[in-house]
This record gives C-alpha cells, sequence and structure tokens, in this order.
C-alpha cells in the first residue's frame, strides 16, 4: 500500500500535506514547534529506502522494519527510539491474528509502519488533530496517542478470551467430555500465550518510557506513559490469570472424565453380575442330567423364574443403594 | 448515591459539615492543622469532575475513579497520591464479590470513592473521631484507618476459604468421589486466584508507604503502616498455602479415583470369573451327546451342583485373600 | 501462666528475682553490665500491660505479642527489636502443633513470651547461667541462645518426617495402592508445608541479625547467629528437598496404580477369554437340532471335553508367553 | 583437518596468507590497523600448542579449546576475551546435532576452532572480504559476523521444530493416539532442551558484549551485537513458546487418549448388555422343567425371537441416544 | 583413622613431616612462603581439638567439622577461610554414596578433615608437589587443587546417570511397562536431587572464591578458580537437564500406560464381541420349544455354524480393520 498519509504540525495544528522527498528539508530547519508525522503501510524496500534516507534512521531499525516478524521492543539509537509493537485482531472465525507495528520517533519526526492485521491509525491522527493543545506537545505525545490506541486494542480480546473460557467451564461442567473441549482449551491456552508474549515485552518498554529523560518525552507526559503502563499490567495480570483458570478447567476436565469412567465401569459391573445370575441358574437347569427332580416339579418353572426374578431384584437393590447404579 | 459525607476536621476535631463548593476555599487556606475528609459513593460524572474541580485532582487519576475495574495501585501525582484498593465481601451463597475503593489523599485533603461490593467507611471515621490525638496527624491516619479497615476485612474471609478446604478433605478423603467435589476444589481455586489479585498488589504499596518520606506521612506514623504490611503477607501468605494446600488435594483425589477404579475393576473381575465357572460346567453338562456317562449317574446332578459350589467357594477365598474383593 | 520468671544479671552473673514493678527501676540506671531477662507464659493483657509500661515496649509490638498467630517476623522499633519464632512440637498422635515465642530485646532486657506448643526456656536459663563468660555478652547473647534452642528443635522434627517419608516409598513400591497411603502421602505435604513456613522466614531473620550493626549484637556475637542461620538454612534445604521427593513419590504411586490397573485389566481379559472357549463350544453342542453327527459318535464326549481342554491350555500358554498372566 | 585458513588484513584488504611461525612477529608490529584471521577446524593437540605460542593465548583457555563439550560462555583474559559459541545442524533423519566453535579474540587477531557438527565459516571470511569498510574495524567486527552468523543458522532449525510440533498437533486432534506419536513428544522436548541450553547462555554473552567497553569493541559497532542479542532473545523466545505448547500439546494428548477410554469402555458396555439379553432369554428357554407351557405355544418359538429382537433393539436406541454407541 | 599426613612446604618444595605439637611453632615464625598442610580422615574429638589449638581455628567451624551432615558453604573467620565440600562416590551396586570434606585454609595452612565416602587425597598431595612453581603460590593453590579434584570426581557420576537415563528411556518406549521402571525412575530422581544439593551450593562458593580479594588467593590465581566454578556450572547444568528429561520420560511412561490401557480394553471388547455372537446364536437353538422348523432342517446344524462363523470372521475383519485387535 506504501504511503498512507504525511503531514507537517506546527503548535498543534495540521501545516499540511509533506512530500516525502521535502522531508530531509522540512528536518533541517530544526524548528523545535514542528514536526514531520507520517504512516506507511507494508512499504517495499524502494519506499523504505527513501524514508530511511529522509529521516535518517539507522540501518539496523530498518531492517528491522523491513522483516517484519520482530518481537516489541524499544531501542534506541542517538537521540531517536525505535519501537516495535504488536497488534492484535480477532477475526470473524475467533482466531486472533497478530500484526506489527513499528514506530521510528525522533526529533521532530514520528514514522509508523504497519504490517499485518492491524486497524489503521486514521482515526489516531484524527483524535490528534481535534486536540492540538496536546498535539503541541511533539512526538512524543503522538507517540503515546499511538501506544495507547495499540494497547486499548487488547482490552476487548481479553473480554472475548474471558468469555471463551467461561463457555468452556460451562462445557466441562455441563457434563459432556468430548474431544472437541480439549481441542479448545488447547487453542485458548495457545491464543493465550500468543498474547503473552505480545504484551509482556510492552511492561519492560512501558516502563522504560515512563522514567524516559530526553526531549522527546517531558516529565509532564510521563503520566500518560504510566497510564500505558497500567493498561498494559492489567492486560498481561488477565491474561495470566486466565491461563491459571484454565489449567485448572484441564484438571478439572481431566479429574471428571476419570470420574466418569469410574461411573462407567461401575455400571457395566453391576448390570454384568445381574445379567449373570439368571444366565448361571439357567445354564443349570439346562443340563440334561438324568435324575434332576426340581425338573419334575409341576411348579418348578415358575419357581426358578422367580428366584432368578428375586436375585435380580435384590442384586439391583444393592448396587442402587451403593450408588454403582 | 453521591457524597456520602464531608466534615472538615482542626487538629483532629470535627469542626462541622463542609458544603463541596466551599472545599476551595477551604484548602486554599492552606492551614496545616486543618483537613477536609469527604466520602463518595459511586458518584455520577458530573460530581466527579466537581469534586476533581474543588480538590485539583490529576486528569487521569480521576478517569481511573470513574471507570473502575483497575487493578490495586498507588501512584504518586506531585504531592498528592492516589491508591486504589480492591475490597471483598462474601455473599449468601458463598461467592466472592469484589468492589473497589480509590484514594486521593494530599496536603489537607482525603477523598474516598467506593465503587461495587464493599462496607461503608461510616465505621472508620466514627472510630478515629474517637481518638483525636490520632486523627491530628491528618490525612496519612486517615489513609492508614481507611487501609487497615479494608484488609482487615480480607481475614475472616480467608478463614471461611480454610473451612471451605477443610470440608473438601473431608469430601475427598471421605472416599465420595463426585463430579461436586471437583467443581467445588475449582470454584476455590478461583477465589484464591480473586484474592490473591486483591491482595498481593498491596505488599509492593504498603512497604512502598512504610518507607514514603513525605509531609503526608511522618516517621511516626511508618510502624502502622509497617502493621498494615504484615496483615497483607499473612493475608498473602495464608492464600498462597491455601492453593499449595488445594493442589494437593486435587492430586490426592485424582489418585483416590484411580484406586478406586483399580478396586471395582478387580470386584468386577472377580465376579465374573466367580459366576464364569458354573456356566461353562452347566454348559458342558447341557451338552446333547448321546454317550455322556455323568449323565446316568444317580448322584450327577448333586455331585456336580457340590464341584460347582467349591470351585466359586474356592475362587471367592482366592480372591478375598488378595484382598481383590 | 503468667509470669514464669523474672532475674536481674550483672556480669554474666545472676543477681537475683526482680520484681515486676521494679523493673523500670532497675532499667533507669542504665548500668550496661546488667540487664533483666523475664519469660511469661502465655500471659493475660493485665500483665502484658503491666510489662509494656515497665519495659516500655511498642503499642503494636505487645499487640502482637497478645494476638498471637504472627508469623515468624523481626521488627525494629528504636533500638529495641522485637521477633516472632514459631515453634514445632510432634505430639504423640503424630501431629505437628505449631506455637510462638515472642521476643522483646532491648538495651538492658530481654522478654521472651511463649504461647501454645512448645518447651519451656528453664533449659535455655540453666545453660545459659552456667556459662557467664558468654552470657556476660548481655541481651544479645540471651537472643542468641533462645533462636539456637527454639532451631534445635525442628532438626528432630524434620528427621522423624524423612522416615515418615521413607516409610511411604516402602508402602507404594511394595505393591499396595491404599487409599490410606494417598492420605498420608497428603498428611506429611501439609506438614512439610507447615514447617515451610515456619522455618523460611527464619533466613531472613537471622541474614538480618547477622549483618546487624548495633549495640545489642557486636561484631563478635555475628558468627554465633550465620551458625544459626546456617542450622535455618539446612532444615529448610531438608524441608524442601522432602518437599520433592513426596512429590516423585507421588508420581510414582499414581504410575504405579496405572500400571497395577492394566495388569488386572489383563489378566481380566485372558481369563475372560479362557472361559468364553468352552461356553461357546459347550452352547454349540447343547443346540438341538434332529442332525448334529458329532452327538452320536461313541466319543464325541470325550473328544469335545479334550478339544475345550485344549484350546483352554493354548490360550493360558498364550497370555503366560506374552505377560498377561 | 587442522588449519584451514590463516591471513593477514591491513585497513579492511586481505594482505596475504600467513605461515603460522610468522603469526607472532606479525602481531609483534603492533600495527592497528592489522590483523591476523585464522580458521582451525578439530586441530590437534601439537598444532593446538603451536597456535597458543604465536598467540599467547592463556594455558585454560587453550585446554578448553582441545577439550569441547563446553557450554557457551566468555571469558576474559586480560585484553583479550575467550568466546565459546555452540553450533547446531539437523541432519537428513530429523536429530539435531550440535557443534562448537570456539573464539579467541584479542588485539590484532582471531582465531576461529570449529569441532562437530558446523558449517565452515568460508562464507563469512568472503562476506567480510567483500566488504572491506566494514571488515576494517578490526577483530570486533569479524567476531560479530562469525557470531551472527552462527545465530542465523539457529532460525531454520527453530522454524523446522514449530512445524514439527504443528503435525504433531494434527496427530493429536487427529484421532490416533499411537506410542509413536509419545515417543515424538519426547524426542521433540529433548531436542528444544538441546536448543535451549545452546541458546540461552548467548543472551548473557550478547548482552555482555554490547555493553564492552574495550579497544576490540567500539561504541558504533554495539548495536551489531545488540541485533545478534535481539536475535538470540527471539530464538531463546520461540523455544520457550514451543515448549509451553509442546507441554499443552501433550496435556491434550492424554486428556484425549483418557476420553477414548470412556467412549470405548462406554461401547464394550454397551454392546455386552445387548448381547446378555438374548443370551439369557435363550438360558431360560433351555432349561429342561417337565412344565413349561410356553414351549408347547404354536408361536411360542417366534414369539420370543421377537421379544429378543426388541429387547436388543430398545437397548441399541437408549444406548444410541445417551451417546454411549 | 585420624591424622593421614602432615607436612611442612617452602617454596614450593616439601621440607619435611611436622608432628602436630610443633604446627603452631611452624605458624609462629610467620615463614610467608612457608606453609603448613595436614590431611586428616574422620578424627576423633581429641585430636580435633589439639588440630584446633595448634591451628587457631574457630570454635563454630571446629564444631561443625566434627559433627559433619553440613551443606556446603563458605565461611569466613577473620583472615581465614573454612569451605565443606561434599563429596560422591557411585558404589558397585549403583548407589551414590555422599561424603564431606571440611578445609581449613589461612595464612599458613591447609587443613582437609574427611568424612565418608570419598577418595583419599594423597593423589592431590602428589601432584601438587610434582608441580613447585604452582605449590609455590602456597594454601590458595593447594585450596584450588583439592577443590578441583572433588569437582572432576563428580563428571564420571553425571555421565553415568546419563547413561541410566538411557536405558530408561529404552525401557520406557521398548513397550514394557514394568514397576521396576518406575522405581528406577524414582531413584534416578531422588540421585539427581541429591547430587543438585551437593553441587548448586559450590557455583555460589566458586563464584565467591574467583572474586576474593585477599592474601589466600592472588589475582593469578583466580582464572583457576574460573575454571572450577565453570565445571560445577556445566555439572549443575547436566543435573538440571536430565531432572527435566527425566520428568519428560515419566510423563512418555504414564501416556505410554495409558495408551496400552485403551488397546487392551479393545482387544478385551473386540474378543468379547466375537466370542458373544456364536454364544448368544447357539443358545437360541438350544431352547426347548416344540415347535423351531429350522432344528428339523436337515442342513440347520451345519448352515447355523456357518452363520455363526461368518459373523465371527464379519467381527474380525471390522476390527482389525479399525485398528481394535
Amino acid at each position: 500500500m506504501g504511503l498512507v498519509n504525511c503531514a507537517e504540525y506546527a503548535d498543534g495544528q495540521r501545516v499540511g500535506e509533506v512530500h516525502l522527498p521535502d522531508v530531509s528539508d522540512v528536518l533541517g530547519r530544526r524548528n523545535p514547534s514542528h514536526f514531520v508525522w507520517i504512516g506507511l503501510h507494508e512499504p517495499d524496500e524502494a519506499l523504505l529506502r527513501e524514508v530511511q534516507d529522509e529521516f535518517r534512521l539507522h540501518d539496523l531499525a530498518v531492517e528491522d522494519a523491513h522483516r517484519a516478524h520482530q518481537r516489541p521492543k524499544l531501542e534506541e539509537y542517538g537521540d531517536a527510539i525505535f519501537i516495535v509493537l504488536r497488534t492484535a485482531q480477532r477475526s470473524a472465525d475467533g482466531k486472533i491474528a497478530f500484526g506489527e507495528t513499528h514506530l521510528f520517533v525522533g526529533p521532530g519526526y514520528v514514522v509508523s509502519v504497519r504490517h499485518g492485521a492491524s486497524v489503521p491509525y486514521v482515526d489516531v491522527r484524527q483524535r490528534c488533530e481535534s486536540a492540538p493543545h496536546l498535539l503541541k506537545k511533539g512526538p512524543g505525545f503522538v507517540l503515546y496517542a499511538l501506544m495507547d490506541f495499540v494497547v486499548d486494542r487488547y482490552f476487548p480480546i481479553v473480554d472475548e478470551l474471558e468469555e471463551e473460557l467461561e463457555t468452556l467451564e460451562e462445557a466441562i461442567f455441563g457434563g459432556s467430555y468430548r474431544r472437541e473441549t480439549t481441542e479448545r482449551i488447547y487453542d485458548l491456552k495457545r491464543d493465550l500465550l500468543g498474547l503473552k508474549r505480545a504484551v509482556s515485552p510492552l511492561i519492560d518498554i512501558c516502563n522504560r518510557l515512563t522514567r524516559y529523560d530526553s526531549q522527546l518525552i517531558d516529565a509532564d507526559s510521563r503520566p500518560y506513559f504510566r497510564d500505558i503502563y497500567d493498561h498494559v499490567i492489567r492486560i498481561n495480570e488477565t491474561v495470566d490469570n486466565l491461563r491459571e483458570l484454565l489449567n485448572g478447567a484441564l484438571e478439572a476436565n481431566l479429574s471428571l472424565i476419570s470420574i466418569q469412567q469410574n461411573e462407567v465401569t461401575k455400571k457395566l459391573a453391576s448390570w454384568a453380575a445381574i445379567l449373570a445370575v439368571p444366565t448361571a441358574v439357567a445354564g443349570i437347569y439346562g443340563m440334561n442330567f438324568e435324575t434332576m427332580p426340581e425338573l419334575k416339579w409341576a411348579f418348578g418353572y415358575p419357581l426358578i423364574l422367580g428366584v432368578m426374578g428375586a436375585a435380580c431384584g435384590f442384586l439391583y437393590w444393592r448396587f442402587k443403594k451403593s450408588g454403582w447404579l
């Protein structure tokens, strides 16, 4: 998609679009109240090289931005910082897709590079432009606005996973032990692990930003980054919580499967015993001995049927009482 | 419910009610022996904004207080501190409900905001007012009184969970492996996890308060916060202990289910063997061969019945001896 | 029981009994070579208040000493320290009962308060009095003597738990998988957890005492506290070791139960197969078809008995060979 | 194989081959823009001694290089460093073979010693020689190039293990619980453990190199080592992730085996019950009582066959409905 | 056994035997190039007291040396150090026996005390005496030589445990799930735990020795202790690795037992079904109804035998196809 947006701001007000080749001129003026904010979406190598040349970004950072598949991190290159964030979106079929956003923030500029699953940052730009008294703070505030946006996207995803766990709990304690439940437990575990990997490095990044002492982020802005830090901690904690509960649910599942196995075996044993009695008795009176006096009795047959019925009934009552049936 | 209480104190004595719009005047006088203590219960946004204006609270802190669903934390805004506590109550059906209390403490004021399940702080206020020599210490002491009250509410809850574990142990070692037991183990695990999340961040908060060096909390008051710290450590330790024991109980449960499964299978096998013998023997003498000498014997029938009985008896004795029956 | 003993010492020699109301006078003299050592056993509140007044103990420390149910801890109040120790005793039925000892140690005094299961400290006093060259070191040495005594009481308990584990191992690998074994594993786990809670906080306490820089404990005495530290580390390590081994034993138990289940099922299957053959064959020759030539053969019956026997024997041999029987 | 390559470089350009005995002369000149880079492959002791003498390497480091079977480590000997790296290769049969590379880096020289499974470093040398502006940085850059090469070799291996896990997941959730799957899970676990051991010590090594303050690695080169650090972190994280997922897969496997066991037992019980009914009924009408009126009925036989069929059908329908069949 | 060896060394050369009562004289001369090295083996208390008096060892250290059953530790007493090492030996029956060596090292002396299973240190002494240029470094070098000797003894033991694990893996994946295997897994776990306890405290001890700044160990000697440190790290890592693999093997074992249980149950169910068919059919034709037309058919008997055979064959084929048989 390439270049999405490239604008110059002065004292928190949008001055206008800037052509990429003019960026180095704008930055060269070193006007502290001016800054350039450009947004890229999956840029090709040529565009990235041009951006690198205009903004004088570090080779290694640009290589990372090109290759994507980075882990969330914050790296300093002189007075500029390079931040990698992982973005998350839940698709229609419930799978979580992860994307990446790379931010280059330096004196007088913010460059954002979006890869994979993520929402465009047009909303963030609009919201920033509608609050010039905050945007006046410069690139540091744009960095806050973008990070806040990315982190807040995690809350609904975490909420959905909480609901998914509740559905699983119902399935588990509802008494049906199906393969599907086990597979969904595993999938949820995988999702939580992915979220954990995306979110937990942010704790350290936000922590470093709240203690950052530089021109980019002034003391007044630190509570804002502490706020993001707080959100990240909460998301991370909820994910940990869900993982613990999921482990508990898995154990409960295993234990309930064993209990059901026990119950089935008991039922099997009970009915086998109940049915074995008439079979054995009938076998005895099916023997062909010449001298079997009972066979001659007039009421031998009903008597023996009664004995069979009584024995079966007694066993049924015994098993019922001891909870096997 | 909105504003519950708003009073001014001087040298530990209640001076009288203050109207919210007058608060900024009172604070403006900067009389070090005076302070205002107001209590809010689930205030709406308008009220919260008014409170913010009167006390000059920080935007981000007030936003937190409005949204609730925060984790316990302590944040400093200049010379004021913002504390979030989680409160817990056990409802009639045994479920633990969590609420939140937000405290804004600064020079000359204490603001408490209650959300969700929690006990009103009228008792704390009365107890404080009846000890003017302590209340004289100012907002720092009120902070102690409120935190002590919240933390002490956890002890009876932890005690009840300990009893719940004992009931579960009896159920587990009592020999009945029901689904319900597994579900209760899971519920207890969930409750303990919730408690852990509510209590463990308090360790760090109390620890920071005991080392706090500011006008709000003087050196004399620190042992009081160390006392709360000690209570929190104990609650936290008991929760950890219960979780370990619960894991042990779960393992014991699984192991006992397996043992019972073993016993049932052994019983099933024993009875199947005992009953299979007369069935097989009777089957043999039920064959229709023309030449089967035994069938002609006068005592063939009672003899074979005896053989059957002896075989069954022998097997029963063998199984009994080896512990299968 | 109240006050057990209250004596004054000078240069390591017992001067004589002191009446509680005279203690403040003795302490008031501030004679550095004199100190008072009193022992209390489950004192009532009035006595505790009196002791507090005489020794000028801190409110919060005395509250702790009154309420008991504290966790082991060391707290400093000015130049005095307050130490809580957990004591352990194994009762006749093998259960471990825990008590508490609270020590107030300050310049010129040692106060010990005993609660619950513990051995009286008369022995410690006698041993100290018989070594005046050591007792001369003052309250710091008494503190060492008392802590050493409490910690050394743990060794026999840990030894007994090691023996208990060995008995359990024999039960597990001896081949009988009884419910009782599982319950004993759980009980041992519970005991170890209790010991862990009693002993592990001592590591930090002793560590702090070995680095303590005050009038109470001089540089010469530190190796003594390092010695206790070393004992505590060893007890703690043994408890950890036992817990790991116990977990291993539990896993072994579960795995052996499964193996036995396997063996039982194989045996069951084998015998069911062996007995099913004559039953099926006899059933066939028990059919009432008019034309069944075998029935007319003179040696049909013995032949078929032979076939049955041969089939059963063959199956028995096969199962035996493959290890199912 | 011995000596593979030995060349002298000046200002990033290859000057030419050097004979081993001349190395000490070259180093003796202490020309800061010159350095010697030699590569050894499984050298014998004599060669290693010669290298040691020429480069003045430390006894203990050379002993390590000779014995191999070291763990990855970085050791400083004066102004030289000794680094052990583990190299990995996946053989045709899917097994991971590990080798070792030992690097001696000092002022004016780089010595690499290759043992076991690894790719020759000819490629690295060529790539370095084709970038003289970087090679000019001296031994520090060669160290980077070699480490980068070794670390990048891990990515395809980790990718293959990820694929292996996906194949295992399919096998597990596909419904066939074969021994082979368990064995492959164990093998994958073993491979991941091996990778972990090879990679995780690199985190500390790279971290130390990025903070290294010496002539060998100048401030400009640090971002390069931070880049390797980042790769190592990513590999390590992926390995951890795979291990967690593998544990989840193992649990899912166990749980699915139990579920299948449950299903099999239910099926077994159902069919046993269905077949036991006609057997019992037929047994009853096979009894030889003289007076059994049903036997005389004209339609007794078809009636009883119908009853049998109905009973079996009813049971089949019941079991089908409750999901046992 | 008492005193094994007591010699004086000067400038790395053995001067000759010293009588124990003369030691204090030798030490009194404070000749920095002289030192005394004595070896004791399970000394009685009298001998230990004499040694203590001659070398002026600290009371607490000597008490430890007398009682044995210490954990590995390093303690400083003034300018002397006291080190406890655990030694290990594998007996003929494969059990690991642990012993203890206590080392007192101070200016001018080394005292080693051997308890329990260990190899005599005569070899170490001979090796030291054959390298006077190293022995010249004094007691610090002797300490290194003794520790190196003790640590190197662990390598063959760890190798044997690795082999034991391989044998276990073969037993597990070879398909025989015997009790013995479980017991051997438990024993190996116990051995690894014992090794861990013996080796892991050495990490800290060696680490402290490599950073030791005293007359005993000079800067030149530190790489030697770093070498031991490296060996200890490797042993420790291998033990951790073995423990993880063993846990994996245990899980694999449990999972394979479950799979076999599944297979056995399936086989049992299949054969029960196959044999139940002819039994049921034969039962039907064994009924005594007067009107059963099939009984009169000339080929009824062979027909029904054929039906039975076909049904059994069909079931056998179905079960075979679905992998149950």
